[in-house]
């Protein structure tokens, strides 16, 4: 099996390296268009420390699995960050960015993928996750490509979605409980996944780490002279989400629930991608309101209904964090923006479901080709000295 | 109690948004100025790091209380930030900064809540810092108002406090100290607050995150071609402190106790803050030196004193981090600042201590009323699945 | 003892202030000049991360050790970041740089400190480590002095290491090597060093604080043009050196080996320094490859080896880590790297091997004269408090 991987990584990177134009770049451009170009060198930093510290970090939570949690980690970004990299920057697109955009690009790539990876976590062998890399990052850039790029000629007059609420965050989560669909067994229904109690401090680190560096991710890519209100902004959201989480945690529950903390806290900065460059800040602290209320509902009430009806286990409850808040932010540029397409909107909602769905249960079936569970998987399969 | 919170939040918005202009700022700015801005958002996210991972687990420390420190962080923060930036940016305010510099004040005034509430954490319950935010913001403004801006005609020449050791540090921790005067009950003082030995390492962590992004705390609002100069001093006084926390630590107590350096290595940062951008390289040192060996002090010999003579628990020690080393940075600038009015750098010093005192007890009073405690709070008070 | 050092510290202090000429510098750049050494000072903070929290964190893996490695690297730092700058910008120097550019230098001389220390980690007492610290900042300058600044007029024409492959890792690593080498008793040989199996976790979070922020380590001092490729350079250097220490590992172990995965997923990084502004993408991903191979292999066929032949324990495989990629990287230049002068780049790469382990052994013979160990340093020796 080790022999097949090595041999797939190795046609890949000469498949890659024969097909692309050596990106020997010329250094010529003038001092001003450096600088712009070094401003988002900070920012492509900022997104690197969520993805790994952050998203890593964030699913330490469950038991005796925080080993293959970060490794996997470690594996899904350093796949699919040079894959997205060679791929975006060879002959196939016409049009390129700066070294810093395509960068800053791929490390979306590459955040969606954890979000897909996250639906599944605890489920896979560490190969398989190298495989769902180089899976989903095909699929991922063909969404992109036809919504961002307008590559079919469907999009466009645009889309409203700076930050990736549809095509990063909703992508991922959907595309990840497909490949969830597809390969959940009986038995992994029965046993339930526990967390481990001692944790859950590494879980609210990594969740603080993404929460600070948010707006970095949401600023990216925009225009250096509307990046002070879109970082105000997405803070905003990320405050209205947290205080909204709390209450409603401890109003569903009875009692204050940490994993709902360490997750909806966040889905302000999910809801908030779409609009993030347009909201007023009032906008976007509503915005953060509603996107924590739905999530914490998610995770307190919708979780253990999608559990039994729908037959998925959602190991980081992906759809509560990424999936409803995100479409729920793609909805809201309809209202927030002003002289926004919205059929074009709901389009790119829609073919962002669809395609998510789609590739994603293609991508579980391709997986299970490769070994198909039947028990937890527990850091002492692949993990040395790992408790048993 | 919960609805009351419930209203009391959806009250506060209201009021905010209906009595504020409304912030839909046009993007007309000239690039040099978005660079500038751009510039200091970098810091602005910096701090944040230290708002939340920094305080956030440097508080991790007490037992059975690691979830309860790290979600009152949350709530501190978001309850504050939006807080102070809408009143500030409102119309009760004559002038208005760019939007960066609006958000890097109302992190200042985060800064100086969580300093304030780790003199009473592990007393109150989460709904309970969530009032301590809404009332602080307020008075934490006046303090401010009067010294930096001049409000009442008091401070006629300016102060020396760049880097806030008098109106962030000083203010915070004495206004906490306050709240705990006038909350602790006879039971407290009898019963000790446990440390968790297993979480000094999540202290450091959170000390270490301080540590490093503190010079973009000090150099959040300076202009910038005296940033450099500022961020050695920082990190000059940093290292100064550190080094003696471990001499005096060693020398005092017998044995080096991880909590003094968890702190104490950042006393250095607390006192600069006031002459970070005109002290020599070699004057920074010597100020944290003296900072350092002044809170290790405080911490190992002061802290007992302080809780049999004044009858007072102060959980965090804040007394020692932030207040001492704060005033001394205060007066530090006398001696390094050229051409200071020091009959107005004394004055702000002592409006900051009486302000602080007199509002900071009024407010424990206040917060008593919605629940006094008689024993010490753990978290599976108000955390599901915590340990008993 | 205690005396000693107190006196020590104030007599460098004073023979540094008193041969300096000090820093009272006037703030008179254009802005051009400013904005170009602000964009400086958000790398320099990203090192120090990887200061503290990177090589500190990754160093809590050994078994009731973590206070004091800890504790070691916030003291490490404190000494050797201001006696570095001190010394560089005093009169000793003639040309000096700018004082975030001599921020960075002092930044580099702490990192190959550090590196040091790990060689030798868990068998000095906290003073050891000033000792060291004082001792190898000027042996560290020295072969900085004759290799990156032509000292002796040895390397007329330059070398490649912008991002200190030679200078900083492999210099670093083999002093340390030496100083343990010095040191080491037979009765530690019998001893073996138990990793902490809770710690794991911790060693990721350092190892990826390293990872996120490395590009920030290599382009630190590179021109404001050339910082996007660099960036992107390192970046896939490190992509290839995380996904061959996971298939390295589980070939040559059978299972994965999680400080495998901590350590070596980073050589990519350490090996790309010398070449990192002028390798193409996929020279980085094929010198990340390398690096990681023989990395992998160091720790997990080497180590034992070495301490078997050569009677050396090299407590955190520094040797491995920054040792045999750094010197791997120095030569790639030669591969990688146009018109380079190879007598010059090979003379570079000799000198830093012998002056490292020669002042090693020196540095390991006077600590020593402070006490040498018979038996492996435990927590409790120094620390209150900590677990027997």
């Amino acid at each position: 099996m080790k022999n097949t991987i090595f041999k797939f990584v190795a046609l890949a990177l000469l498949l890659l390296c024969s097909s692309m134009s050596l990106l020997a770049q010329e250094v010529t451009k003038t001092n001003l268009e450096s600088f712009l170009e070094v401003e988002q060198y900070n920012r492509a930093i900022h997104i690197m420390v969520m993805l790994l510290i952050g998203f890593g970090f964030l699913m330490v939570f469950i038991k005796k699995y925080g080993r293959s949690a970060l490794t996997a980690t470690f594996l899904l970004v350093s796949i699919s960050l040079p894959l997205y990299f060679l791929i975006h920057t060879s002959a196939l697109f016409h049009e390129h960015g700066t070294e810093i955009e395509e960068l800053i690009l791929a490390e979306f790539a590459a955040a969606s993928l954890l979000i897909a990876a996250g639906a599944v976590l605890g489920r896979l062998k560490m190969f398989q996750y190298i495989i769902l890399g180089l899976i989903f990052v095909p699929f991922y850039m063909l969404n992109e490509w036809v919504i961002i790029e307008n590559g079919l000629g469907l999009i466009k007059n645009g889309v409203a979605d700076t930050g990736g609420s549809i095509v990063i965050h909703a992508y991922g989560a959907l595309f990840g409980l497909a490949v969830a669909m597809s390969m959940t067994t009986k038995k992994e229904l029965e046993e339930p996944i526990e967390a481990d109690a001692t944790s859950d401090r590494y879980s609210i680190l990594g969740s603080m780490a993404l929460w600070v560096f948010w707006p970095s991710f949401c600023a990216a890519l925009v225009p250096v002279e509307a990046i002070p209100h879109t970082v105000v902004n997405v803070f905003f959201a990320l405050c209205g989400s947290t205080i909204i989480t709390y209450l409603a945690s401890i109003t569903i529950r009875g009692k204050i629930n940490i994993a709902d903390i360490a997750n909806a806290a966040l889905a302000g900065g999910v809801a908030i991608g779409s609009t993030c460059d347009h909201a007023t800040h009032i906008e976007a602290l509503v915005i953060g309101l509603l996107a924590g209320a739905i999530s914490t509902i998610g995770f307190a009430i919708i979780q253990g209904k999608q559990k039994k009806l729908m037959k998925i286990v959602d190991t980081c409850g992906v759809t509560n964090l990424h999936g409803l808040p995100g479409l729920m932010g793609g909805f809201a540029a309809i209202v927030v923006v002003n002289g926004l397409n919205v059929s074009d909107q709901l389009s790119a909602i829609l073919i962002t479901i669809v395609s998510a769905l789609i590739f994603g249960f293609l991508t579980g079936k391709i997986i299970s080709l490769f070994g198909h569970r039947k028990e937890a998987y527990v850091d002492h399969e692949e993990f040395m000295d790992a408790e048993e």
